[in-house]
């Protein structure tokens, strides 16, 4: 697993650089990287679509912007950081004193060394970020500002993979791909995504799993208002976000709360051993907000390691390559892969011979020598399976009613169906 | 609120030398008195009127009775205490020496200075209540006994205040008012639903409010039984009684323990951070009993501070004008306001954009500026109702989900409602 | 109680020296005694019938076995206990090193004085179980071994014993006959069952008793199988097992956990202040595994005293007389019989005078001296009983609602029923 660690945090560094916003040539040079490790169905919106209660923008392109002071000297560049434009800015160039620039910057003074992380979506405006000690440093005077961004009708972009599977029964994995030079928020999130869907295709899964990668809100209200007869479909889901800091895991659940994803994702995290959080749905954070609104009610939940605006460089600079590692980001990934095996087995049998026990040992199922108190965990399964399985408790309820581990009770049900004795 | 607390007590001291029962003239006076601070409607059930399991019993009044000494000397009189005589004693007039009155003496050795509080509804008997040590003072020899008394038909009294809401379905406040001289149980009760009805009427509320203010037990079961068709409107109530002592508030919940007055009381009195008690129902205690009796089964509970029989004052001469204090009884009131304003804006909205969220920016309820991490609790509180205005939650249900103050929870209802976003 | 305990213990003692089987005439012998003590109803059930998922196997009966050393001197002996040979063994007639007899031993090098309990129902098989220390002491040499069994069609021998109740609805109280010399295990249980019947005739219960004495799994498979049509009938139903060691009572609940003979026996256990245990249903144990298999899933529990395999002594010769005690197996019929009389007058009552209170001082069950604090426990079960019988509520829910004991509220009962107030 070292080696997909390694692996993810190589595709971290390759779009770190690159400025992502909602719509424009980031999102697709980051689409391009993914689909080298992953075919990608790509989708280009136009600007002006009706989706849902929103309406795709106009696309946003950037090629340079900077703080000059009267020597020339750029004193904020672009070309440094991709944070330093406040997202979605509208072009400018102009000539000002500070006093009048100071309106359009933005620092973080509890934490001077680093840059903010600020957009304007949906309000025309333009600013840079800049850390509170380069700000402090300026002196007064005149300075040249200019963005050369464009803001014009085009596109928003969004990708699928598919990973087909047994079932038309869908599970869908989302990541946003709209964040500018920020490796936590969300490059480890589309890596684990990215290695996820790899891992998954090494067998055909139960599931078919959908993997959504596009910009936040805006891109999964647009997959949702064209994919509305599609979403009955949707089953389970997983949000990955802030999946590669070195805190411990986070699984925020759906707005249902009992959604059988939350089940899995509570069972697997404790059965794991691995010291982790588990947190009521609210109505902020990442596209569960969209996937959970009312009206779909979907269950899928989020997984993060340190959540959503739960550590101080979040939305940063130093949010940076160092912050995330190869070990967290290939433990994000374990887990969900532990998970998606539990989810993917987590049938609901119906036990063929309800009345009274079947006779286990001339199937071969049960030792022949009576008297010994040392009942073994495969033939407890059993008896456990066939006493729950009456088509209301699926496996994973077994497993937690039986205190046993789900492995167990999944091959003592393989063991019983090939014996004729359940049907799933 | 101090001068509204000074003012219940006021009016406790002007209702406190009245020998009250469940019927009778000390009935129609206290009403009187209440009258001259809220319009009462005041009726009148002639004796024999047959009302549920029961039958509306001869009218007691009462003009004198006494104990004297062979000197003619008044050892025990009902001028300095109407707790004095036993409450609907029938008339008599004898002589008798010491050892045959004490079979009608009441007293409490346990409180010797005390004296106790005792009636006899409903068998024929007559009897003086006095301290014990009184009793214990008193020489063997003749004494003379008299308690001019009437036990004749006559009619069963009780009044009605309504302050009329925006629907028609009505609240109930319930105090009884049978009790002769006992401040806490129940003039206080009486004091606060008196000024909690001013209060009320200040604008229109959204629940009809109906008080009454009728003997206990029968004056209940009368309405009732008065009232078959109107039962149905009543959605919520409130018994009031023991209103005034210093100990803590102690809401008592209706027979079914989650009824909205239950929520919304809990809810209030944790809130507001006072200390408090929740007990469960008992099927004793206040009118509670008769509104919450299985085939009503009303969403009604009862607020106290000490409860029924809590304190070792209850039900004695020692629950006196010192005992109950202007500012519990504000307080008191204060809950009772607070709970209201929460009951009766307690709506369930519909969110009528519930596919994805809508966007709050465009119609200017949402920052523009993205990226920061410190979402505003209002915006919290909008997220949290178009998340939960499913038809199933209320707004305290929100506000309880999201841990959001309830007045918080419902200015973003009604921001959200002129938004044309929910329905009502 | 204690005459009852030294009469149970004098029956465990006759039944011990026995070798039962799931099959044979020990089972005859043993039902045989039982019925000196209560009229049984005996079946015999031919080899070969199908019984559910199972069939009856063939009859084992067995007159001697013994391993011999090559003196001709008995070092394994049938005729000193029942355990020493595997049950169910095939008969053997051979002289063989030690060496070769070694696969047919079987012991228990944890516990080197103790002889193990096996059993080979379902395979042929044969062996003797004896102590490790005997097991050490034999020099390698030949053997002698002899096994003078018979196996082959015949019968399944078990056994009914009904108490009639006032209705036709069954409780049915099971206990495995099939162990050979282990008290515990089940001649305890057997006993209490007996002693159990007998108490439960001296008065008409309720619910019909059935008592069932049959050989365990194939036993009650085969009453289940041959009774399909009575199962409806059974409401309740308790297993005995294990039912006479010193140790503090466990009751295991059905599978339902929440069926009534649950309740109640939590109820008694907890109100009789016993130190005790309630565990969850897992389908390992005894007959309830059949019982509350999900096709029939009967609201049947178990009670022991130290259960299933719970203690060293299981299934050993260290099971012996005694093992149990006369005060144990007492105090297991005592609770049986405290239970059993809750369950039968557990009814659900109909308040006819729903609405208000009744006026329960005209009918003589309230006090007509008003105004005292001290409500006494008999009216507050009155109003209680009045206050939940909507149908919804037995007595058991009223008295654990209440906090009353179950007799006084079943008393109040009985005098609401006697007033007319309510109906069962």
């Amino acid at each position: 697993m070292t080696a997909a660690g390694e692996e993810m945090h190589a595709l971290v560094e390759r779009l770190y650089p690159l400025c992502r916003s909602i719509t424009g040539d980031g999102v697709r040079a980051t689409l391009e990287i993914v689909g080298e490790y992953l075919p990608l169905r790509v989708h280009e919106v136009p600007t002006g679509t009706q989706v849902l209660d929103w309406t795709v923008p106009q696309e946003w392109n950037i090629r340079d912007a900077y703080v000059a002071d009267s020597a020339g000297h750029r004193v904020v560049d672009f070309a440094a950081s991709s944070l330093h434009v406040l997202g979605y800015s509208v072009p400018v160039s102009a000539t000002m004193p500070l006093a009048e620039l100071r309106a359009h910057l933005h620092t973080l003074p509890d934490h001077p060394s680093w840059v903010p992380y600020r957009t304007s979506y949906y309000r025309p405006e333009w600013g840079f970020c800049l850390s509170q000690e380069t700000l402090d440093a300026l002196p007064e005077g005149m300075y040249e500002v200019r963005i050369d961004s464009t803001l014009a009708d085009g596109h928003l972009t969004y990708a699928e993979h598919v990973v087909p599977g047994q079932v038309s029964d869908e599970v869908i994995v989302s990541c946003h791909v709209c964040h500018p030079s920020l490796a936590n928020d969300n490059l480890a999130g589309i890596a684990v995504a990215t290695f996820l869907a790899r891992a998954l295709a090494q067998r055909t899964p139960y599931y078919t799993y959908r993997f959504l990668f596009a910009p936040g809100t805006i891109g999964a209200i647009t997959w949702l208002a064209r994919n509305a007869e599609r979403v009955d479909r949707v089953k389970h889901g997983l949000v990955l976000a802030c999946a590669g800091d070195r805190g411990e895991l986070t699984y925020k659940q759906s707005r249902r709360g009992d959604a059988e994803i939350d089940r899995v994702m509570r069972h697997v995290l404790a059965a794991s051993g691995r010291p982790h959080r588990v947190t009521e749905f609210t109505p902020y954070g990442y596209d569960e907000r969209q996937f959970c609104s009312p009206g779909f009610d979907l269950g899928v939940g989020s997984l993060s390691r340190t959540p959503y605006a739960g550590y101080p460089e979040y939305h940063t600079s130093a949010d940076d390559l160092d912050f995330v590692s190869p070990e967290a980001m290939a433990d994000t990934l374990a887990v969900c892969r532990e998970a998606f095996a539990v989810l993917d087995r987590n049938r609901r049998y119906v036990n063929l011979s309800p009345y009274g026990e079947p006779q286990l040992g001339r199937r071969g199922l049960y030792d022949s020598l009576g008297g010994r108190s040392d009942a073994k965990e495969a033939q407890m399964a059993m008896l456990w399976v066939l006493s729950l399985s009456d088509g209301e408790h699926a496996l994973l309820d077994v497993a937690e009613r039986a205190g046993l581990p789900f492995d167990t009770v999944a091959a003592a049900a393989d063991a019983l169906h090939g014996a004729g004795l359940v049907k799933a």
